[in-house]
């Protein structure tokens, strides 16, 4: 944070800040595993694009952005990281409101990995939780720019513990199904794959699940997903960055398929992981 | 914040709280006036009911956060005071996904008192652009829980700056005025006011216009208004803890009625500001 690496507990942000007060930022995450940044390319090109979408600006370049990054990874010690980068429109020191005034701020930190799903969920497969909740629309907000409007995706997680599941998806608008909280979902029906196109972030595990598909001669294709279609799919797993490919084998009251992680969620889940030590989708991180 | 009173510049939170990172958090802002609070009973509702609806818990009683904000002011020794409560969703000590784990946190802060609307367009009356952006709907977010999703708004106000106006109103999902960044909206035609229903939070200053045209026998409702009804009005105004009530006097590019602030505008501005000595709608602050 402006110019300084600092243990977490110092890591502090104005409550004057825009992007405290009003939810004025955009951010990405990416992962660190076995000491290698994976996709990191992408993560800054959708970061540098919301920003540039919000009218925001920064006194660093991507490169020295990719420093920062680095060095916090580095400084962590972390093997396995959870790495954020953050713009908030910032303050102004006259508490104008007007957000041309604001000072745009940068803040980047390293954290241990973390994931939707802990182990036994990922050997299991979660079980999720349809809300009513219909996720903020792309009139509102551009879900293209990654953004932490999530008081929708907090809704849905209560409405599923209440129900007793672990996780939830919401609706869009036409309540066919948008995405859950920091993950988007994809069924298996035949062999094809599909995700939803509305109302969701593109995200960059999204993506590369139509990567591996590609490589592994696999149809996926994004389009609208039913609550219907949800249910009678073969397979579903969710992707994120917080974990990758995650299986779901129950959603609301009735299991998925056999009720069984799937073979072709397996297939991806190993080729996936066996990416993050390939130089063409990840580099290494010089610790110190 | 934690139970310590720190100047402005000391008060931060941790990038890790939901309330920054998801924009998990309610909050409500009450102005003091000449070193009285106006409604703060009201506003101490709100915030209440918004925190209840979000299922956030405090330590601190209603007695006691009145006191806190209180001693916010007084500390301060701002006689005119803009005054925040907020409380966050908090962060988890182990990373935890679930915000059931998450320990909510309470923040208050005063700063000097600010308005939408400065001296010279509270006398002339403001310029406003309506935006096509829609504001967040219901059926997403809970509009009553007072929340910091402000990114529509935001793009609403980029937009009418790039018009060429001062401040913005975003419309609802089906094309209505619902509200601006900050401010909801009022217009008198043949003397009776009117003001947007749907996808608007029920503010303050607004419940207060109510009160005071019961008052002064007007005729006030809530209900759809177009953009057709709002440019045709008589007056137009804006209404916000930020600056009470606000004339505006320029639409788009046409003059709201004779272009000049109307006469139901200026009775209710008036009204407004003099019921802030009034021990029924304020209470004193005591300064050490």
């Amino acid at each position: 944070m402006d110019g300084q690496y600092l243990p977490m507990s110092e890591a502090k942000i104005s409550v004057l800040d825009w992007g405290f007060l009003h939810s004025d930022a955009t951010y990405d995450t990416v992962h660190v595993w076995d000491g290698r940044f994976f996709r990191l390319d992408m993560h800054l090109d959708r970061f540098l694009r919301g920003m540039e979408r919000l009218r925001m600006k920064l006194p660093y370049s991507r490169v020295e952005i990719q420093a920062i990054l680095t060095n916090c990874v580095a400084l962590s010690g972390h093997k396995c990281a959870y790495v954020d980068m953050i713009c908030t429109r910032g303050a102004s020191p006259t508490f104008s409101r007007d957000p041309r005034q604001a000072e745009n701020r940068f803040i980047a930190f390293a954290v241990p990995f973390g994931s939707v799903a802990n182990k036994e969920q990922l050997e299991r497969g979660l079980h999720i939780n349809i809300s009513d909740t219909v996720r903020i629309p792309p009139k509102s907000i551009d879900p293209s720019i990654k953004n932490c409007h999530w008081l929708d995706l907090v809704k849905g997680l209560f409405d599923a513990y209440d129900y007793g599941a672990e996780t939830a998806l919401v609706v869009d608008a036409n309540d066919n199904i948008a995405e859950g909280p920091g993950f988007n979902v994809f069924t298996v029906k035949d062999g094809r794959l599909r995700t939803p196109v509305y109302s969701v972030l593109p995200g960059i595990t999204r993506q590369t699940v139509f990567d591996l598909c590609s490589e592994l001669g696999l149809s996926a294709a994004a389009g609208d997903v039913g609550r219907g279609e949800l249910k009678a799919a073969d397979e579903v797993f969710i992707t994120s960055t917080a974990g990758g490919i995650m299986p779901v084998t129950k959603i609301d009251d009735a299991a998925v398929g056999d009720g069984k992680v799937g073979a072709v969620t397996c297939k991806l889940m190993d080729l996936y992981w066996k990416k993050h030590a390939d130089p063409a989708w990840s580099i290494p991180v010089s610790y110190p």
